[in-house]
Protein backbone atom coordinates (compact mmCIF):
# COMPACT_ATOMS: atom_id res chain seq x y z
CA UNK A 1 0.00 0.00 0.00
CA UNK A 2 1.70 3.58 -0.64
CA UNK A 3 1.78 5.87 1.89
CA UNK A 4 -0.35 9.05 2.17
CA UNK A 5 2.58 11.05 1.42
CA UNK A 6 3.30 8.96 -2.07
CA UNK A 7 -0.20 9.51 -3.16
CA UNK A 8 0.27 13.11 -2.22
CA UNK A 9 3.76 13.20 -4.64
CA UNK A 10 2.09 11.28 -7.65
CA UNK A 11 -0.86 13.77 -7.51
CA UNK A 12 2.01 16.59 -7.29
CA UNK A 13 3.85 14.82 -10.28
CA UNK A 14 0.69 14.67 -12.15
CA UNK A 15 0.19 18.57 -12.32
CA UNK A 16 4.05 18.79 -13.22
CA UNK A 17 3.11 16.40 -16.36
CA UNK A 18 -0.25 18.33 -17.26
CA UNK A 19 1.92 22.20 -16.90
CA UNK A 20 4.12 20.23 -19.57
CA UNK A 21 1.33 19.30 -21.73
CA UNK A 22 -0.40 22.82 -21.29
CA UNK A 23 2.64 24.28 -22.11
CA UNK A 24 3.55 22.57 -25.47
CA UNK A 25 0.02 22.96 -26.42
CA UNK A 26 0.46 26.94 -25.75
CA UNK A 27 3.98 27.33 -27.68
CA UNK A 28 1.95 25.05 -30.56
CA UNK A 29 -0.44 27.39 -30.93
CA UNK A 30 0.78 30.60 -30.28
CA UNK A 31 3.07 29.61 -33.05
CA UNK A 32 0.48 28.76 -35.41
CA UNK A 33 -1.39 32.29 -34.39
CA UNK A 34 2.19 33.69 -35.40
CA UNK A 35 2.38 32.36 -38.99
CA UNK A 36 -1.18 32.45 -39.78
CA UNK A 37 -1.73 35.98 -38.25
CA UNK A 38 -4.59 34.74 -36.48
CA UNK A 39 -5.27 37.26 -33.85
CA UNK A 40 -8.15 35.41 -31.85
CA UNK A 41 -5.72 32.30 -31.63
CA UNK A 42 -2.48 34.60 -30.27
CA UNK A 43 -5.57 36.23 -27.73
CA UNK A 44 -6.56 32.76 -26.54
CA UNK A 45 -2.80 31.73 -25.94
CA UNK A 46 -2.21 34.73 -23.56
CA UNK A 47 -5.58 34.68 -21.94
CA UNK A 48 -4.79 30.36 -21.37
CA UNK A 49 -1.51 31.28 -19.48
CA UNK A 50 -3.41 31.49 -16.37
CA UNK A 51 -4.55 27.97 -16.38
CA UNK A 52 -0.25 26.83 -16.14
CA UNK A 53 -0.19 29.76 -13.81
CA UNK A 54 -2.92 28.71 -11.63
CA UNK A 55 -1.67 25.22 -11.59
CA UNK A 56 1.55 25.92 -10.34
CA UNK A 57 -0.19 27.82 -7.68
CA UNK A 58 -1.92 25.08 -6.29
CA UNK A 59 1.29 22.90 -6.80
CA UNK A 60 3.53 24.94 -4.42
CA UNK A 61 0.35 25.36 -2.13
CA UNK A 62 0.18 21.58 -1.83
CA UNK A 63 3.79 21.56 -1.48
CA UNK A 64 4.05 23.33 1.13
CA UNK A 65 1.18 21.95 3.14
CA UNK A 66 2.85 18.08 2.43
CA UNK A 67 6.00 19.74 3.83
CA UNK A 68 4.14 21.61 6.46
CA UNK A 69 1.78 18.08 7.57
CA UNK A 70 4.39 15.62 6.96
CA UNK A 71 7.57 16.80 7.11
CA UNK A 72 9.75 14.42 4.94
CA UNK A 73 12.95 14.33 5.00
CA UNK A 74 16.16 12.69 3.00
CA UNK A 75 14.54 11.69 -0.80
CA UNK A 76 11.05 12.76 -0.08
CA UNK A 77 11.97 16.09 0.84
CA UNK A 78 14.23 16.73 -1.88
CA UNK A 79 11.71 15.71 -4.62
CA UNK A 80 9.08 18.68 -3.02
CA UNK A 81 11.53 20.79 -3.73
CA UNK A 82 12.77 19.24 -6.88
CA UNK A 83 8.96 19.46 -7.73
CA UNK A 84 8.53 22.98 -6.61
CA UNK A 85 11.47 24.35 -9.33
CA UNK A 86 9.73 22.16 -12.14
CA UNK A 87 7.00 24.32 -11.86
CA UNK A 88 8.97 27.27 -11.74
CA UNK A 89 10.51 25.95 -15.43
CA UNK A 90 7.19 24.78 -16.26
CA UNK A 91 5.66 28.42 -15.05
CA UNK A 92 8.42 30.06 -17.27
CA UNK A 93 7.79 27.68 -20.64
CA UNK A 94 4.17 29.08 -20.76
CA UNK A 95 5.30 32.87 -20.40
CA UNK A 96 7.48 32.27 -23.36
CA UNK A 97 4.79 30.75 -25.25
CA UNK A 98 2.64 34.13 -24.16
CA UNK A 99 5.52 36.03 -25.41
CA UNK A 100 5.50 34.08 -29.26
CA UNK A 101 1.43 35.02 -28.54
CA UNK A 102 2.50 38.85 -28.03
CA UNK A 103 4.86 38.90 -30.81
CA UNK A 104 1.81 37.88 -33.07
CA UNK A 105 -0.36 40.15 -31.99
CA UNK A 106 1.79 42.97 -32.42
CA UNK A 107 2.09 42.23 -35.58
CA UNK A 108 -1.07 41.46 -36.86
CA UNK A 109 -2.62 41.62 -39.58
CA UNK A 110 0.95 40.91 -41.04
CA UNK A 111 2.64 37.66 -40.44
CA UNK A 112 5.82 39.03 -37.87
CA UNK A 113 8.44 36.35 -39.61
CA UNK A 114 9.02 36.61 -42.75
CA UNK A 115 8.87 33.69 -45.33
CA UNK A 116 12.61 32.73 -45.67
CA UNK A 117 12.57 32.17 -41.92
CA UNK A 118 9.28 30.36 -41.59
CA UNK A 119 10.69 26.51 -41.97
CA UNK A 120 13.52 27.05 -39.59
CA UNK A 121 11.01 29.10 -36.77
CA UNK A 122 8.65 26.31 -37.48
CA UNK A 123 11.50 23.60 -36.58
CA UNK A 124 12.23 25.59 -33.15
CA UNK A 125 8.56 25.77 -32.76
CA UNK A 126 8.49 22.05 -33.26
CA UNK A 127 11.21 20.35 -31.49
CA UNK A 128 10.64 22.74 -28.27
CA UNK A 129 6.96 21.63 -28.30
CA UNK A 130 8.36 17.72 -28.20
CA UNK A 131 11.18 18.65 -25.77
CA UNK A 132 8.65 20.47 -23.08
CA UNK A 133 5.96 16.82 -23.86
CA UNK A 134 9.09 14.41 -23.66
CA UNK A 135 10.18 16.40 -20.24
CA UNK A 136 6.38 15.52 -19.08
CA UNK A 137 7.19 12.00 -19.83
CA UNK A 138 10.67 11.91 -18.06
CA UNK A 139 8.89 13.09 -14.89
CA UNK A 140 6.01 10.67 -14.80
CA UNK A 141 8.30 8.19 -14.97
CA UNK A 142 11.04 8.86 -13.40
CA UNK A 143 13.48 7.90 -16.18
CA UNK A 144 17.14 9.00 -15.65
CA UNK A 145 17.36 8.72 -19.33
CA UNK A 146 15.41 11.04 -20.25
CA UNK A 147 17.92 13.98 -19.56
CA UNK A 148 20.96 13.03 -21.97
CA UNK A 149 17.92 12.40 -24.62
CA UNK A 150 17.04 16.46 -24.08
CA UNK A 151 20.34 17.67 -23.84
CA UNK A 152 21.15 16.15 -27.57
CA UNK A 153 17.46 17.47 -28.56
CA UNK A 154 19.13 20.94 -27.17
CA UNK A 155 21.93 21.10 -29.47
CA UNK A 156 19.77 20.88 -32.29
CA UNK A 157 17.90 23.04 -31.03
CA UNK A 158 21.28 25.44 -30.66
CA UNK A 159 21.77 24.42 -33.99
CA UNK A 160 18.57 25.60 -35.63
CA UNK A 161 19.02 28.96 -33.81
CA UNK A 162 22.69 29.66 -35.17
CA UNK A 163 20.52 29.44 -38.40
CA UNK A 164 18.19 31.89 -37.88
CA UNK A 165 21.15 34.13 -36.44
CA UNK A 166 23.07 32.98 -39.78
CA UNK A 167 19.41 33.85 -42.13
CA UNK A 168 19.49 37.52 -40.21
CA UNK A 169 23.00 37.94 -40.75
CA UNK A 170 23.20 37.40 -44.88
CA UNK A 171 24.79 39.70 -46.50
CA UNK A 172 22.77 38.92 -49.38
CA UNK A 173 19.17 40.12 -47.84
CA UNK A 174 18.28 43.41 -47.19
CA UNK A 175 15.92 43.32 -44.39
CA UNK A 176 14.31 45.65 -42.06
CA UNK A 177 15.62 46.26 -38.77
CA UNK A 178 12.28 45.97 -37.68
CA UNK A 179 12.34 41.97 -38.88
CA UNK A 180 15.70 41.35 -37.00
CA UNK A 181 15.11 42.72 -33.58
CA UNK A 182 11.46 40.24 -34.01
CA UNK A 183 13.28 37.39 -34.83
CA UNK A 184 15.77 38.07 -32.73
CA UNK A 185 13.70 37.72 -29.90
CA UNK A 186 11.45 34.94 -31.11
CA UNK A 187 14.57 32.65 -31.65
CA UNK A 188 15.30 33.71 -27.75
CA UNK A 189 11.99 32.60 -26.80
CA UNK A 190 11.69 28.75 -28.52
CA UNK A 191 15.51 28.62 -27.01
CA UNK A 192 14.72 29.61 -23.76
CA UNK A 193 11.40 27.50 -23.54
CA UNK A 194 13.83 24.31 -24.64
CA UNK A 195 16.28 25.44 -21.47
CA UNK A 196 13.30 24.94 -18.97
CA UNK A 197 12.46 21.65 -20.71
CA UNK A 198 16.28 20.37 -20.56
CA UNK A 199 15.88 21.69 -16.77
CA UNK A 200 13.00 19.67 -16.17
CA UNK A 201 14.63 16.55 -17.78
CA UNK A 202 17.87 17.13 -15.50
CA UNK A 203 16.35 17.58 -12.17
CA UNK A 204 14.83 13.96 -12.44
CA UNK A 205 18.22 12.37 -12.80
CA UNK A 206 19.91 14.33 -9.68
CA UNK A 207 16.58 12.95 -7.86
CA UNK A 208 17.24 9.73 -9.13
CA UNK A 209 20.89 9.61 -8.69
CA UNK A 210 20.96 12.10 -5.99
CA UNK A 211 23.65 14.20 -7.17
CA UNK A 212 21.92 16.92 -5.61
CA UNK A 213 24.79 19.40 -5.37
CA UNK A 214 25.35 19.24 -9.08
CA UNK A 215 22.42 20.28 -10.04
CA UNK A 216 23.05 23.78 -11.33
CA UNK A 217 26.12 23.35 -12.98
CA UNK A 218 23.65 22.13 -16.48
CA UNK A 219 21.34 25.31 -15.32
CA UNK A 220 23.53 28.17 -15.32
CA UNK A 221 26.18 26.82 -18.52
CA UNK A 222 24.58 30.07 -19.79
CA UNK A 223 27.47 29.71 -22.54
CA UNK A 224 25.57 27.42 -24.71
CA UNK A 225 22.83 30.00 -25.36
CA UNK A 226 25.26 32.34 -26.23
CA UNK A 227 27.26 29.97 -28.46
CA UNK A 228 24.60 30.29 -30.57
CA UNK A 229 24.57 33.57 -31.47
CA UNK A 230 26.00 35.71 -33.90
CA UNK B 1 17.71 34.91 22.53
CA UNK B 2 17.27 33.48 18.95
CA UNK B 3 16.73 29.70 18.41
CA UNK B 4 18.89 28.09 16.15
CA UNK B 5 16.36 28.12 13.58
CA UNK B 6 16.38 31.99 13.08
CA UNK B 7 20.23 32.05 13.40
CA UNK B 8 20.34 30.12 10.45
CA UNK B 9 17.77 31.91 8.65
CA UNK B 10 20.10 35.07 9.67
CA UNK B 11 23.00 33.00 8.02
CA UNK B 12 20.50 32.64 5.12
CA UNK B 13 19.37 36.18 4.42
CA UNK B 14 23.06 37.13 4.32
CA UNK B 15 23.84 35.11 1.88
CA UNK B 16 20.81 36.19 -0.64
CA UNK B 17 22.24 39.54 0.32
CA UNK B 18 25.93 38.65 -0.60
CA UNK B 19 24.55 36.82 -3.99
CA UNK B 20 22.89 40.41 -4.98
CA UNK B 21 25.98 42.51 -4.27
CA UNK B 22 27.74 39.99 -6.13
CA UNK B 23 25.35 40.23 -9.09
CA UNK B 24 25.83 43.70 -8.94
CA UNK B 25 29.34 44.09 -9.43
CA UNK B 26 29.35 41.41 -12.30
CA UNK B 27 26.26 43.66 -14.02
CA UNK B 28 28.68 46.62 -13.39
CA UNK B 29 31.61 44.84 -14.65
CA UNK B 30 29.88 43.47 -17.53
CA UNK B 31 28.83 46.65 -18.48
CA UNK B 32 32.46 48.56 -17.89
CA UNK B 33 34.36 45.26 -20.24
CA UNK B 34 31.37 45.93 -23.03
CA UNK B 35 31.65 49.78 -23.25
CA UNK B 36 35.75 49.46 -22.86
CA UNK B 37 35.95 46.32 -25.25
CA UNK B 38 38.23 45.20 -22.30
CA UNK B 39 38.55 41.09 -22.80
CA UNK B 40 40.31 40.76 -19.62
CA UNK B 41 37.15 42.36 -17.06
CA UNK B 42 34.72 40.36 -19.45
CA UNK B 43 37.18 36.87 -19.06
CA UNK B 44 36.90 38.03 -15.13
CA UNK B 45 33.20 38.36 -15.31
CA UNK B 46 32.57 34.87 -16.80
CA UNK B 47 34.77 33.31 -14.19
CA UNK B 48 33.51 34.68 -11.27
CA UNK B 49 30.01 33.55 -11.85
CA UNK B 50 30.56 30.15 -10.35
CA UNK B 51 31.29 32.49 -6.91
CA UNK B 52 27.51 33.39 -7.35
CA UNK B 53 26.78 29.76 -8.46
CA UNK B 54 28.70 28.03 -5.74
CA UNK B 55 26.72 30.75 -2.83
CA UNK B 56 23.51 29.56 -4.44
CA UNK B 57 24.30 25.61 -4.19
CA UNK B 58 25.37 26.40 -0.40
CA UNK B 59 22.36 28.27 0.02
CA UNK B 60 20.17 25.54 -1.07
CA UNK B 61 21.99 22.79 0.91
CA UNK B 62 21.77 24.96 3.66
CA UNK B 63 17.97 25.49 3.42
CA UNK B 64 17.27 21.81 3.05
CA UNK B 65 19.54 20.85 6.08
CA UNK B 66 17.41 23.44 7.92
CA UNK B 67 14.13 22.16 6.23
CA UNK B 68 15.16 18.66 7.32
CA UNK B 69 16.69 18.84 10.87
CA UNK B 70 14.45 21.31 12.34
CA UNK B 71 11.07 20.45 10.46
CA UNK B 72 9.27 24.15 10.40
CA UNK B 73 5.70 24.89 9.59
CA UNK B 74 4.21 28.16 8.97
CA UNK B 75 5.77 31.21 9.02
CA UNK B 76 9.27 29.69 9.22
CA UNK B 77 8.69 26.85 6.32
CA UNK B 78 7.30 30.03 4.00
CA UNK B 79 10.45 31.78 4.66
CA UNK B 80 12.82 29.14 3.65
CA UNK B 81 11.34 28.20 0.27
CA UNK B 82 10.91 32.06 -0.29
CA UNK B 83 14.93 31.58 0.53
CA UNK B 84 15.09 29.15 -2.30
CA UNK B 85 13.32 31.01 -4.56
CA UNK B 86 15.27 34.20 -4.21
CA UNK B 87 18.85 32.44 -4.61
CA UNK B 88 17.38 30.99 -7.79
CA UNK B 89 16.60 35.05 -9.12
CA UNK B 90 19.85 35.93 -8.02
CA UNK B 91 21.79 33.09 -9.78
CA UNK B 92 19.77 34.14 -12.67
CA UNK B 93 20.72 37.82 -12.35
CA UNK B 94 24.53 36.33 -12.66
CA UNK B 95 23.84 34.62 -15.61
CA UNK B 96 22.30 37.64 -17.39
CA UNK B 97 25.68 39.71 -16.10
CA UNK B 98 27.56 37.00 -17.72
CA UNK B 99 25.92 37.14 -20.87
CA UNK B 100 26.38 41.21 -21.34
CA UNK B 101 30.21 40.14 -20.88
CA UNK B 102 29.71 37.47 -23.15
CA UNK B 103 28.88 39.75 -25.53
CA UNK B 104 31.82 42.35 -25.00
CA UNK B 105 34.20 39.21 -25.56
CA UNK B 106 32.57 37.68 -29.25
CA UNK B 107 32.78 41.47 -30.54
CA UNK B 108 36.41 42.17 -29.24
CA UNK B 109 38.52 44.51 -30.03
CA UNK B 110 34.96 46.60 -30.87
CA UNK B 111 33.04 48.01 -28.79
CA UNK B 112 29.78 46.40 -29.88
CA UNK B 113 27.61 49.03 -28.39
CA UNK B 114 26.89 51.51 -30.92
CA UNK B 115 26.95 55.28 -30.03
CA UNK B 116 24.33 56.45 -29.79
CA UNK B 117 23.39 53.71 -27.84
CA UNK B 118 25.64 54.33 -25.27
CA UNK B 119 24.19 56.31 -22.94
CA UNK B 120 20.87 54.20 -22.73
CA UNK B 121 22.82 51.51 -22.23
CA UNK B 122 24.72 52.46 -19.53
CA UNK B 123 21.54 54.14 -18.04
CA UNK B 124 20.00 50.38 -18.21
CA UNK B 125 22.88 48.82 -16.53
CA UNK B 126 23.02 51.54 -13.51
CA UNK B 127 19.66 51.69 -12.67
CA UNK B 128 19.66 47.21 -12.92
CA UNK B 129 22.58 47.63 -10.65
CA UNK B 130 20.74 49.64 -8.38
CA UNK B 131 18.09 47.72 -8.47
CA UNK B 132 19.63 44.46 -7.30
CA UNK B 133 21.98 45.89 -4.77
CA UNK B 134 18.54 47.54 -3.44
CA UNK B 135 16.52 43.88 -3.57
CA UNK B 136 19.35 42.27 -1.26
CA UNK B 137 18.45 45.75 1.15
CA UNK B 138 14.57 44.82 0.99
CA UNK B 139 15.71 41.18 2.03
CA UNK B 140 18.01 41.90 4.72
CA UNK B 141 15.66 44.75 6.74
CA UNK B 142 12.24 42.70 5.84
CA UNK B 143 11.42 45.92 4.49
CA UNK B 144 8.01 45.41 2.30
CA UNK B 145 7.93 49.02 1.10
CA UNK B 146 10.63 48.07 -1.00
CA UNK B 147 8.73 46.51 -3.75
CA UNK B 148 6.85 49.13 -4.46
CA UNK B 149 9.97 51.06 -4.77
CA UNK B 150 11.46 48.71 -7.39
CA UNK B 151 8.33 48.12 -9.08
CA UNK B 152 8.21 51.88 -9.44
CA UNK B 153 12.25 51.91 -10.86
CA UNK B 154 11.26 49.03 -12.71
CA UNK B 155 8.81 51.43 -14.94
CA UNK B 156 11.77 53.66 -15.57
CA UNK B 157 13.92 50.30 -16.83
CA UNK B 158 10.91 49.46 -19.58
CA UNK B 159 10.77 53.30 -20.98
CA UNK B 160 14.64 52.95 -21.14
CA UNK B 161 13.79 49.27 -23.36
CA UNK B 162 11.47 51.04 -25.12
CA UNK B 163 14.10 53.93 -25.98
CA UNK B 164 16.81 51.01 -27.29
CA UNK B 165 13.75 49.64 -29.41
CA UNK B 166 13.13 53.25 -30.73
CA UNK B 167 17.02 54.45 -31.58
CA UNK B 168 16.95 50.67 -33.35
CA UNK B 169 14.13 51.10 -35.30
CA UNK B 170 14.57 55.11 -36.22
CA UNK B 171 14.28 55.51 -39.89
CA UNK B 172 16.72 58.06 -40.43
CA UNK B 173 19.44 55.64 -39.10
CA UNK B 174 21.27 53.16 -41.58
CA UNK B 175 22.06 49.84 -39.03
CA UNK B 176 24.12 47.22 -39.37
CA UNK B 177 21.94 44.30 -38.65
CA UNK B 178 23.77 42.56 -36.50
CA UNK B 179 24.08 45.66 -34.56
CA UNK B 180 20.01 45.32 -34.16
CA UNK B 181 20.57 41.94 -33.21
CA UNK B 182 23.65 42.30 -30.42
CA UNK B 183 21.26 45.21 -28.93
CA UNK B 184 18.35 43.64 -29.08
CA UNK B 185 19.56 40.90 -27.05
CA UNK B 186 21.49 43.08 -24.71
CA UNK B 187 18.19 45.58 -24.19
CA UNK B 188 16.29 42.03 -23.02
CA UNK B 189 19.63 41.12 -20.38
CA UNK B 190 19.02 44.15 -18.49
CA UNK B 191 15.53 44.58 -18.59
CA UNK B 192 15.43 40.63 -17.35
CA UNK B 193 18.54 41.47 -14.53
CA UNK B 194 16.00 43.72 -13.09
CA UNK B 195 12.84 41.70 -13.17
CA UNK B 196 14.66 39.07 -10.92
CA UNK B 197 15.48 42.28 -8.82
CA UNK B 198 11.65 42.70 -8.59
CA UNK B 199 10.65 39.10 -8.46
CA UNK B 200 13.04 39.50 -5.16
CA UNK B 201 11.51 42.59 -3.52
CA UNK B 202 7.91 41.23 -4.21
CA UNK B 203 8.84 37.85 -2.51
CA UNK B 204 9.69 39.55 0.59
CA UNK B 205 6.42 41.37 0.59
CA UNK B 206 4.54 38.59 0.48
CA UNK B 207 6.43 37.05 3.00
CA UNK B 208 5.65 39.56 5.62
CA UNK B 209 2.12 39.92 4.63
CA UNK B 210 1.32 36.11 4.20
CA UNK B 211 -0.07 36.88 1.30
CA UNK B 212 1.90 33.61 -0.38
CA UNK B 213 -1.40 32.83 -2.79
CA UNK B 214 -0.69 35.78 -4.85
CA UNK B 215 3.13 35.84 -4.84
CA UNK B 216 2.97 34.70 -9.13
CA UNK B 217 0.88 37.46 -10.35
CA UNK B 218 3.43 40.56 -10.68
CA UNK B 219 6.25 37.79 -11.45
CA UNK B 220 4.51 36.27 -14.78
CA UNK B 221 3.29 39.47 -16.07
CA UNK B 222 5.57 38.95 -18.54
CA UNK B 223 3.61 41.00 -20.96
CA UNK B 224 5.11 44.42 -19.42
CA UNK B 225 8.32 43.06 -21.20
CA UNK B 226 6.13 42.80 -24.28
CA UNK B 227 4.84 46.05 -23.87
CA UNK B 228 8.32 47.37 -24.00
CA UNK B 229 8.78 46.32 -27.38
CA UNK B 230 9.02 47.10 -30.58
Amino acid sequence: MRSLFHEELEFISDQLVQMSRLAAEALERATRSLMEADLALAEQVITDDEQIDALRRDLENRAIDVLARQQPVATDLRQLVTALRMSSDLERSGDLARHVAKLARMRYPHVAVPEDLRPVILEMSELATQMIVRAGEVVAAHDPSGAAELQSRDDVMDRLHREVFRLLLDEGTTRPTREAVDMTLLGRYYERFADHAVSVAIRVVFLVTGSWHDEQVPLSDAGRLHRAEP
